[in-house]
């Protein structure tokens, strides 16, 4: 993202400055989105509670969407998560990326992140297209692109497909008595099925 | 539910009568729902929009979590759907199952109330609660329990996670090439995930 111009002064500002700005922004909206959802914050709210005009969001950020995508910070870095997920083997980057997921989740539960992200995703169709283009860009060449399979982009889609619907089931739906097992008892279930979709054969 | 007791008359109202009341109410939470999501839907609107007081509503249909569980119909009924799901066999559920829900999406899409309700429940536990019940009480039972597997509860749980998740990440996240592909191919790749979590070996 290119570095915003120091072309405005915020009306009010507890932070002066056009990064102190911008961190409150961030902070807020990181704040109101976890709280309140995407859709239910307002670009004026998140204002607001950074003490600063909306305008300011709408000069550094773009969009709604942007100021989503810089505010949500992803519980962890593409590139390093892969380095855990090929630590194993080929045979084993189901079950790794499996643990990735359910350990990232269980220590963050229904407040990560990802969670963040998928409920306005659901709601929203340009955090939706956000999303997308960040499971793309970012999260798929470091973390499927090693496989070198048939079909990648397939492969990556049906494993983000089993991922986002245990993330649902579990931390959303809490569907017994799925919600209440232990991470490992979960990784051994979805694994197989990961795996597959990574490195099986195409039916 | 109980029916609705006629003590009470709408303010204004197009059409007269409890029962006439009461479907004006459901046809305007169906259509704001779908178009503008749960939580964006106020018990008003949906009075306005049915012609009704917004208290007619609560009177009918006690909140507005009970209220989505009954103006939105399952696309398909669950007895009838278990019927198709068990006719090739014991073997073939995980593929019948598959059809079922991606041939029910194919011709619904994105509109389908299947989404409805998942948009509602990512955004509002109370919407969560009540699909959470849905799926446990209408159809876990008809569609899961013939299997009569060990763990009947969790293997519900996690073939209700594929297709949430497959659900997610061809009509919500559209991810390509799953957005685009037939229902042949997908369903052929999620089949023997859904018939593993189903009838296969516990891990």
């Amino acid at each position: 993202m290119a570095q915003p111009r120091k072309t405005r002064t915020p009306r009010t500002g507890r932070r002066p400055g056009a990064s102190g700005s911008r961190e409150a922004i961030l902070e807020a909206a990181r704040t109101l989105f976890a709280e309140h959802g995407y859709s239910a914050t307002s670009m004026r709210a998140i204002g607001t509670a950074a003490g600063v005009d909306a305008a300011l969001i709408v000069h550094f950020f773009g969009s709604k969407a942007r100021l989503l995508r810089e505010a949500i910070e992803w519980p962890f870095d593409p590139v390093e998560a892969a380095e855990r997920v090929y630590a194993k083997g080929r045979r084993n980057v189901g079950e790794q990326l499996a643990r990735l997921v359910v350990e990232t989740w269980e220590r963050e539960g229904d407040r990560s992140a990802i969670m963040t992200l998928l409920r306005a995703a659901t709601v929203e169709p340009s955090a939706a297209e956000m999303l997308r283009e960040f499971m793309q860009d970012e999260l798929a060449p470091p973390l499927f692109q090693r496989l070198n399979p048939d079909q990648p982009d397939l492969r990556a889609g049906l494993a983000t497909a089993q991922i986002v619907g245990l993330g649902m089931a579990r931390y959303v739906l809490r569907l017994e008595p799925l919600a209440s097992m232990t991470s490992d008892e979960v990784i051994a279930w979805v694994a197989p099925t990961l795996q597959r979709y990574l490195t099986g054969k195409a039916p």
